[in-house]
């Protein structure tokens, strides 16, 4: 059917970790080459959680060279999905949070399970950290200015039906009727002509994407002197710390 | 009382030919030169339509010469509707796709007709083609950044009820009351002293309007380099022959 | 509790004179400057109103040198409080036409008491004349282009259920409640670390405060040369004029 289905797979929460990352973008290219493949439909195999957003561990006590590589992949990931001439589809089958959120709203559609446990948002501030602008831009370009201030100083996690009601996902269903849904909305996209469609994308992306690739070492910098930061450090390993004793 | 009103009578459609761009725009120019004239009503006269946007014999199989003049035209429609100093006011009673949605959105206001057959949308995607920046940019000033991006993606043509709540259009009225809405929301406007509300809107779009103005033999060239693709040219050719077997 | 609340206490109306803007901008620089406020509440001392915006006395008959520090402190205002790194809530216990809509908008969090005789807008082009660039900017982010550009042109003032339906204000309680919700959205707002609250504030305003700094001389003299026309003049005395009848 021209369409691909990308199952997230690497529990307990499918952060996006440095191998993570990789593996998806080495995927992604490969059905971006593969002229039969026309659409992507992004879900989760793991219960409920879509993505946990990026790996905590990752960004914690390593060497500068790590963070600059783990960082240049957070930015391929985005640079490849928000890019895409393919239609992306995302089936949200569980929380959603930071970079998992990213993720999402990289798309060009988003379907949530609407489970009110479910929730999405960018979260960052909440652990201390900041969003970077591109995170930024992707959010408002969805949800508008207003909306994406107050949610971004928050660090809010709206649960589904907020999430809808925000815009910050298109529909929401029942869990069963969910892949369903998401062919259904596929075909849909994938009744244009490709052409037209990538065009008119490109149209409504490109500038976002120039300016991440214009900036795409000082963003490289930026992130690494901020989460060398002692303090910022210490927010991150106190976070970790309690999703540990969550967990526990 | 200061107010005109454009009737388009250019069946069986009102598209937008360059006989009828150039009527409109000789017809703008002279009553925004009329300093008793502070304000314009358009409406059809045609039923069912309000216009179908622009015309694609034009566009077919013509000389990169008349091409280069009939964008000029579309361009020259823009201009001068999107930069009026009157208040312009669109009374749709019917349908208005593509090119007749920009004229629509163009205006200060828009009242449509109730009727859910009534539809309106940039729905260049669906033809194989792609909407130009200053269409996009019209668009997504009136419903934001993710409304555009899907509508204009899938060349989605909203049913009136869906265009009031996306806010493609200011509100609905049964047919038997648009002129006298028109002519009450035109009072509204024009209760405002002019000066100070061309001053406003003026701030409101002159970035754009520079815009355009700045990259017009640009914009001209990518019309004509993309018109001329032999693949555009049989899409449209393929266009026309599904509308005239829908007719007969 | 790192909260202070600064009330406007200038009756009959809590104009913004030059006397007011100078008084609040020393205010809030010193809470800014004192590292045990992290919050500031605005309200109003005076019955059913929050702030009538700027004195129009300041802007009639008045030298340009007047003119000049007059707008100064306008901008002082808006610098410091769009730019504030601390929470600030609006707690609009009435109307708020004008400048005392920008107060308003410039704050993180707006709560409005419910009753629709108090209203709120940037009605400048009912007065004949035109909020500047700024004004504007702050008003977009908030209600999107669409809602700015209707609005901005026909000077609306939004009774209490229609701010809040078009977002200009966040939510709406009643008179007794107003306070006591103030304080549970600080405590919200509070509850998220500093810095990353801060960074993420800033990367959402920092390019509109820097383009009022960099063109801050050029939108002096913009005001001057425009409040000096004997036409303008004439407008707000006429608009003076038309205030007092209705108070006797």
């Amino acid at each position: 059917t021209g369409v691909a289905m990308m199952k997230f797979k690497s529990p307990p929460v499918n952060s996006l970790s440095l191998d993570f990352l990789t593996e998806f973008c080495i995927s992604l290219e490969k059905l971006e080459n593969n002229r039969a493949c026309r659409g992507v439909i992004f879900t989760s195999a793991v219960p409920k959680i879509f993505s946990s957003g990026l790996d905590i561990t990752e960004m914690c006590g390593k060497s500068t060279e790590h963070y600059a590589e783990f960082w240049r992949a957070v930015q391929e990931m985005w640079l490849q999905l928000y890019g895409s001439n393919m239609v992306t589809v995302a089936a949200v089958n569980g929380s959603s949070p930071a970079g998992g959120c990213l993720l999402a709203l990289s798309c060009d559609y988003r379907i949530m399970v609407e489970n009110p446990k479910f929730s999405i948002g960018l979260n960052e501030a909440q652990l201390g950290i900041v969003a970077p602008f591109w995170f930024k831009d992707t959010f408002v370009n969805i949800v508008g200015h207003r909306v994406a201030e107050r949610s971004l100083q928050l660090g809010s996690l709206h649960a589904a039906p907020e999430a809808l009601r925000f815009g910050l996902v298109d529909e929401l269903v029942a869990e069963e009727k969910l892949q369903e849904k998401a062919a259904a909305v596929m075909a849909q996209w994938l009744a244009l002509p490709d052409h037209a469609r990538q065009l008119t994308k490109s149209m409504m992306r490109k500038a976002m994407l120039d300016r991440l690739v214009a900036h795409r070492e000082e963003d490289i910098q930026n992130f690494i002197s901020f989460i060398s930061k002692e303090s910022i450090q210490k927010s991150l390993r106190m976070y970790m710390e309690m999703l540990k004793k969550k967990k526990s």
